[in-house]
């Protein structure tokens, strides 16, 4: 039988908090039967939504949490305030290995500054990364960094890339991942100064990847590649523009499928097939962005999921806790920086929560 | 009836060149009555193709080029060795006032630059970029730079937004186009400092555009703009990210009718409707970027496109010929920059082609 593990969980993130935090969790309790729950959040709401879920508040313990971060609140200023909020309050769960992991729904550069100053960078690691897996043509695939980092050095690239390809090892299950540079075209002369730079280091194969080389965004979507890895703007904008586009298409599927008598008749026969098809891309299946080189497992959930989508994200927790991914990592940049291991949890030096 | 005009075909760019070409101005010669061409290329392949098209043949003058630039070839190499291919010469014909404007499917970066040596940018333009237009769920928009300038100012941002404002005026026909600048959020602070700059100068308001702000990659096939600026990095991730996702839920969806006997006799009766979708989002009918800022009217036909698409490519040309572009954009930033006029066609002063 599987170890049993606790997952803390931000109740008051997102935009349907608490209540598609509280039925995810409860949609994830039935997949995942070794799974305990850390509820952070107000006790006042908390308490009359389990009463309802008598099977999941035998596995769930509310720690309560006074404030919350604010959808809009500035990353800096929710660092600053975090001491009572949800979020600062179940990451802390994590840093004080009450919880193995934590998932959030919550603001994502909140959650990214709390993570970095409470659990840390892992050794080796100059900026973690998020990190998330889309479908291809091939089955599905890992990008990073999806937006944490705006501006990128090369080294940092070549970090985002170990990492992705771990990831990708250990959650996909692809036994050889490939990884790409997300660029405007396959040639080496192609792309900004660290992109090239970045192209250099992994070809040198200072890390035991399969550097497949420069990539481009029709590629992403092909699966040439297991690993995307772009800095925080360029993965940010293909993820966002890859999810628009799918949206278009679909709101000009439906409209076909409205537009003659033939194509709605056509429709009833093709339904089953094509719910099979949203079930396929639906989002809330790919929902779950983990942030990569922090010392600690944790997981954001989109802002606007439900709980179908939440359970998702839980699920995404589960596995890299289940696959020992910390230790993992650790292993990894030791490895190849010769960076000594640091103890699992570090007690964080009072920094920036003045 | 409408005056007849010129354009310069490069008959020997792009994957399926001549025969593409040569076919293309053919769909083109019936689109566009009024449209004579000059065909550059090796007249040895071209002579016994337009034997087979008489129509076309009576309003085509070949212009012999003994040479073509490779897709391979590297800018800086293609302009230095460019004195005798197609793609030189069809450009020399819009510089000498012989073609109003010139179309080809060849090196992209090769056209770029010789398209900035030999016709020059505008007044008031640092550096052209390339613009496309692309379906949205509210009709269509325009985004620039597409891949011309990887590092971009905040001023070539500003110059962006102006030269697309117009182009969406002139060839969506849009009364009042919005701007938006693609970011990874909507908010003031977030992003490149460019990007912020180029914001506040664009608010500021010296340009009479309307600007919407900052978008985010989903805003792009939402249409919240008519017009999306990014730099020619995110605007080629962009580009291609959606191509490719566009590709991948095709793919699904062949799959999906073909996965049942019921979703097969379904796709039958849609199979009409889903052929208006198909054309609908056709790339063929969204082929053609232009090269906006350089002193002349040079599109940019897809390297693999077949006739059809190159057709649409002349298409823009011949719209934008007709809509007297480059005499607007001149007016717009003399306008604007208080930049004196400059005659229409000057000759260049021997610039790297020795």
């Amino acid at each position: 039988m599987a170890e049993r593990l606790t997952i803390a969980l931000d109740a008051m993130g997102g935009d349907n908090a608490p209540r598609a935090v509280v039925r995810g969790a409860n949609i994830a309790r039935k997949r995942f039967p070794n799974v305990d729950f850390l509820l952070v959040g107000d006790e006042a709401k908390l308490v009359p939504m389990l009463k309802r879920l008598p099977k999941l508040r035998k596995i769930t313990t509310i720690v309560h949490a006074p404030d919350k971060v604010g959808a809009e609140d500035k990353a800096a200023q929710a660092l600053r305030a975090s001491r009572s909020s949800s979020m600062r309050i179940a990451i802390d769960q994590v840093r004080d290995g009450k919880a193995q992991g934590v998932v959030s729904a919550g603001n994502t550069g909140a959650l990214m500054a709390m993570a970095k100053v409470f659990l840390r960078t892992l050794p080796g690691i100059d900026r973690p990364a998020m990190a998330s897996f889309f479908p291809t043509m091939k089955g599905e695939s890992v990008m990073l960094d999806l937006g944490a980092n705006i501006e990128c050095t090369a080294e940092n690239l070549v970090q985002f890339a170990v990492m992705g390809e771990l990831f990708a090892r250990m959650v996909l299950g692809s036994l050889k991942p490939t990884v790409g540079l997300l660029n405007v075209g396959s040639e080496e002369q192609k792309g900004h100064e660290e992109l090239r730079q970045a192209a250099a280091m992994l070809r040198e194969g200072r890390h035991p990847i399969q550097f497949h080389g420069f990539i481009e965004g029709d590629d992403i979507a092909k699966g040439t590649v297991d690993v995307v890895v772009a800095d925080g703007f360029s993965g940010n904008v293909a993820l966002k523009t890859a999810e628009g586009t799918a949206r278009l298409i679909a709101d000009f599927l439906r409209q076909t499928f409205k537009s003659s008598i033939l194509a709605m008749i056509g429709y009833v026969f093709c339904r089953y097939a094509l719910r099979k098809l949203r079930l396929r891309l639906d989002p809330r299946r790919y929902n779950g962005a983990v942030f990569l080189g922090v010392n600690g497992i944790v997981v954001k959930s989109h802002g606007g999921t439900d709980a179908l989508g939440f359970a998702t994200a839980i699920g995404v927790a589960v596995d890299m806790v289940q696959y020992g991914f910390i230790a993992s990592m650790k292993r990894e940049f030791e490895k190849s920086t010769g960076t000594p291991l640091i103890p699992e949890v570090e007690e964080p030096k009072q920094a920036a929560t003045g």
